[in-house]
């Protein structure tokens, strides 16, 4: 069998023998009216993939195909799409299905929808999928989305520039642009990897002055050519005193949070300021205590990926300013992943990697 | 000696010993030329009088005269003060003193200077007094106070209804009003003691629909009484479930959140919501990850008090529409203070205590 029976990806089988990759075929979801397959050009890999690989965060169903910042074009759509033609390239990001029925979805919060569905390692619902098969992500030849999930991709962009927007990019745009980030307002981003560059791109391009907190000075160059005013090197005590009440929105891209001090970051914070988390640490946060925020009214929060109505937004605006993340590329295979994996998780990659050349991996796939 | 060189207090000698008064004499900060010199009339027993008395908070300079809840007359002012003439009836709150230069004082976030005094067991600054004194609360004969933290009481309002409002009443309203809590809003408040009867009242007269989450049956009809519209009962398990998603605001005015079950109370929150709190445990909250708050991508937070802009608000709406706490009187004594904070600490108390008859208790006085 082949497509569009079945997939194929590569897999990981065993969480505790790290990021060691095979070739398996799966099953897809029923292909249903709404649904479009798309047959992939090429995957982001984000720090989600690394921590369910080593299971930092927790078990999943096995063999699991992690990648979810997909980029690829559509090769069949269900009789009711309205929204992607055949041919169309398209992307795909951490979410592959809400309900669209209740207040969330209604409301352009569909990743908030009690009954979301992730794109790898979830189990759809019958309302979804008779089977209620598991999900398994782009690390593969195909993959079956609704349309609601399914992103046209400007022209402007390139494919391996729009990949990691749809994790990476989104995940940073949709708190940005809730907090109500522009002109006048100074952000601080925590943390300059794959989810912090974006963070100080997209600040920056909606009128913010960023400042860039990190504990590595070697990022700072990179950090001003994405946009940052300031950058602030965190390794040594007191770094924090100077910037008591200097930022209208702080937003936390870190997955280091269990090791921060929480107090001196809230410092950070101006009155009724947000500490605003995209990263998810391995281990809970530090202990806080009301008292913590009640030194400048500040609060502490985080948020999951971002709408479809904000991923629009995010990619126009992108491809009009040619706002593109900085990513290497490795070509898709076994090693590929383990490499690009790897290096992620020693956090060797300036910023973001996508896998590419899927047609060699896949070369048999219709 | 007497007024003006010493006032006159009933103080906590030991925080082991629990709410034991007794009568002292001490020196007020130096008279400067923006204070007022205010004879009491009464003063409200808040929460943080008990968790001061018994060191729940920590410990104190002793001996400590608590009470920050303070109603008066004026019965001197200094060269400068504009704002409170000789014999005004005035009010103090959980605050004396702040810079009223840096960024937060200029912007009406006084409650947030870097350099804010504390009514009672704090240490002014030598800019505000050659002394260094530290400062006693409103259990006492007098208190000396900056004009900017003296608030003219309407005449609308009764003295021992306006001396809660300085605290509890001002605690809740700020985080209300910031909040933008208002018409077509649905608004929780958690507990029902003498701040959560409060925030019934503000967030309803705001136009909220409010909704108490209580452990305590008995005090629905008091809830309803104040403007709640729905009563929930948080004493048993999956209480919370059919209120996913539902409040557009938190507030959290329970000082028992070290034994929350936090992600209970954040599935309350709607989209992008915050569980905000006015309560301080004696112990720090329960451990929390951000996967918390992604599921809705909420946050917690919390607030000091209020600034004088909110007071005046506050008091001005209070007297307008004749909004007014559920308040016990005791009479001024050692037995009277020892009486109120003892049933304060066991939560006998519906919902607010104020001591009075202070002409009795401090017959000698000027």
């Amino acid at each position: 069998m082949g497509y569009p029976e079945t997939f194929e990806g590569f897999m990981i089988e065993d969480q505790s023998q790290g990021p060691e990759f095979k070739r398996h075929t799966f099953k897809p979801k029923t292909f249903g009216d709404y649904d479009v397959d798309i047959k992939i050009e090429c995957c982001g890999v984000c720090g989600s993939d690394v921590h369910t690989i080593t299971g930092g965060w927790g078990a999943v169903p096995l063999p699991i195909c992690v990648g979810h910042e997909i980029v690829g074009h559509a090769v069949k759509i269900g009789s009711k799409v309205k929204t992607v033609s055949p041919g169309d390239r398209v992307g795909v990001g951490a979410q592959v299905w809400s309900c669209l029925e209740c207040a969330q979805c209604n409301n352009n919060n569909e990743q908030y929808c009690a009954h979301q569905v992730d794109t790898y390692g979830a189990r759809y619902p019958a309302e979804a999928d008779p089977d209620e098969t598991i999900t398994q992500g782009g690390f593969s030849s195909h993959i079956r989305v609704h349309e609601y999930s399914v992103f046209p991709i400007p022209d402007a962009i390139p494919s391996h520039l729009a990949a990691p927007m749809l994790c990476a990019g989104l995940t940073t745009w949709s708190p940005l642009v809730r907090a109500g980030v522009g002109r006048g307002q100074k952000v601080a981003v925590v943390g300059f990897g794959g989810l912090g560059h974006f963070a100080v791109l997209w600040a920056s391009a909606l009128g913010a002055e960023v400042t860039v907190i990190s504990h590595s000075p070697a990022k700072k160059d990179d950090a001003l050519k994405m946009g940052a005013r300031n950058f602030v090197i965190s390794n040594h005590a007191g770094w924090a005193a100077p910037y008591a009440y200097a930022f209208d929105f702080v937003l936390n891209t870190a997955d280091m949070t269990h090791t921060f001090d929480i107090s001196e970051y809230l410092s950070l914070c101006n009155i009724n300021a947000t500490f605003h988390q995209v990263g998810v640490p391995d281990e809970p946060l530090p202990v806080m205590s009301p008292v913590m925020f009640m030194r400048n009214g500040s609060s502490i929060g985080a948020s999951h990926i971002g709408s479809r109505f904000e991923c629009l937004a995010m990619l126009k605006l992108a491809a009009e300013k040619k706002l593109f993340p900085m990513v290497e590329t490795i070509r898709m295979s076994e090693e590929g992943c383990k490499e690009a994996v790897g290096r992620v998780l020693k956090n060797k990659v300036r910023y973001r990697f996508t896998l590419t050349d899927f047609d060699e991996a896949f070369k048999s796939r219709a």
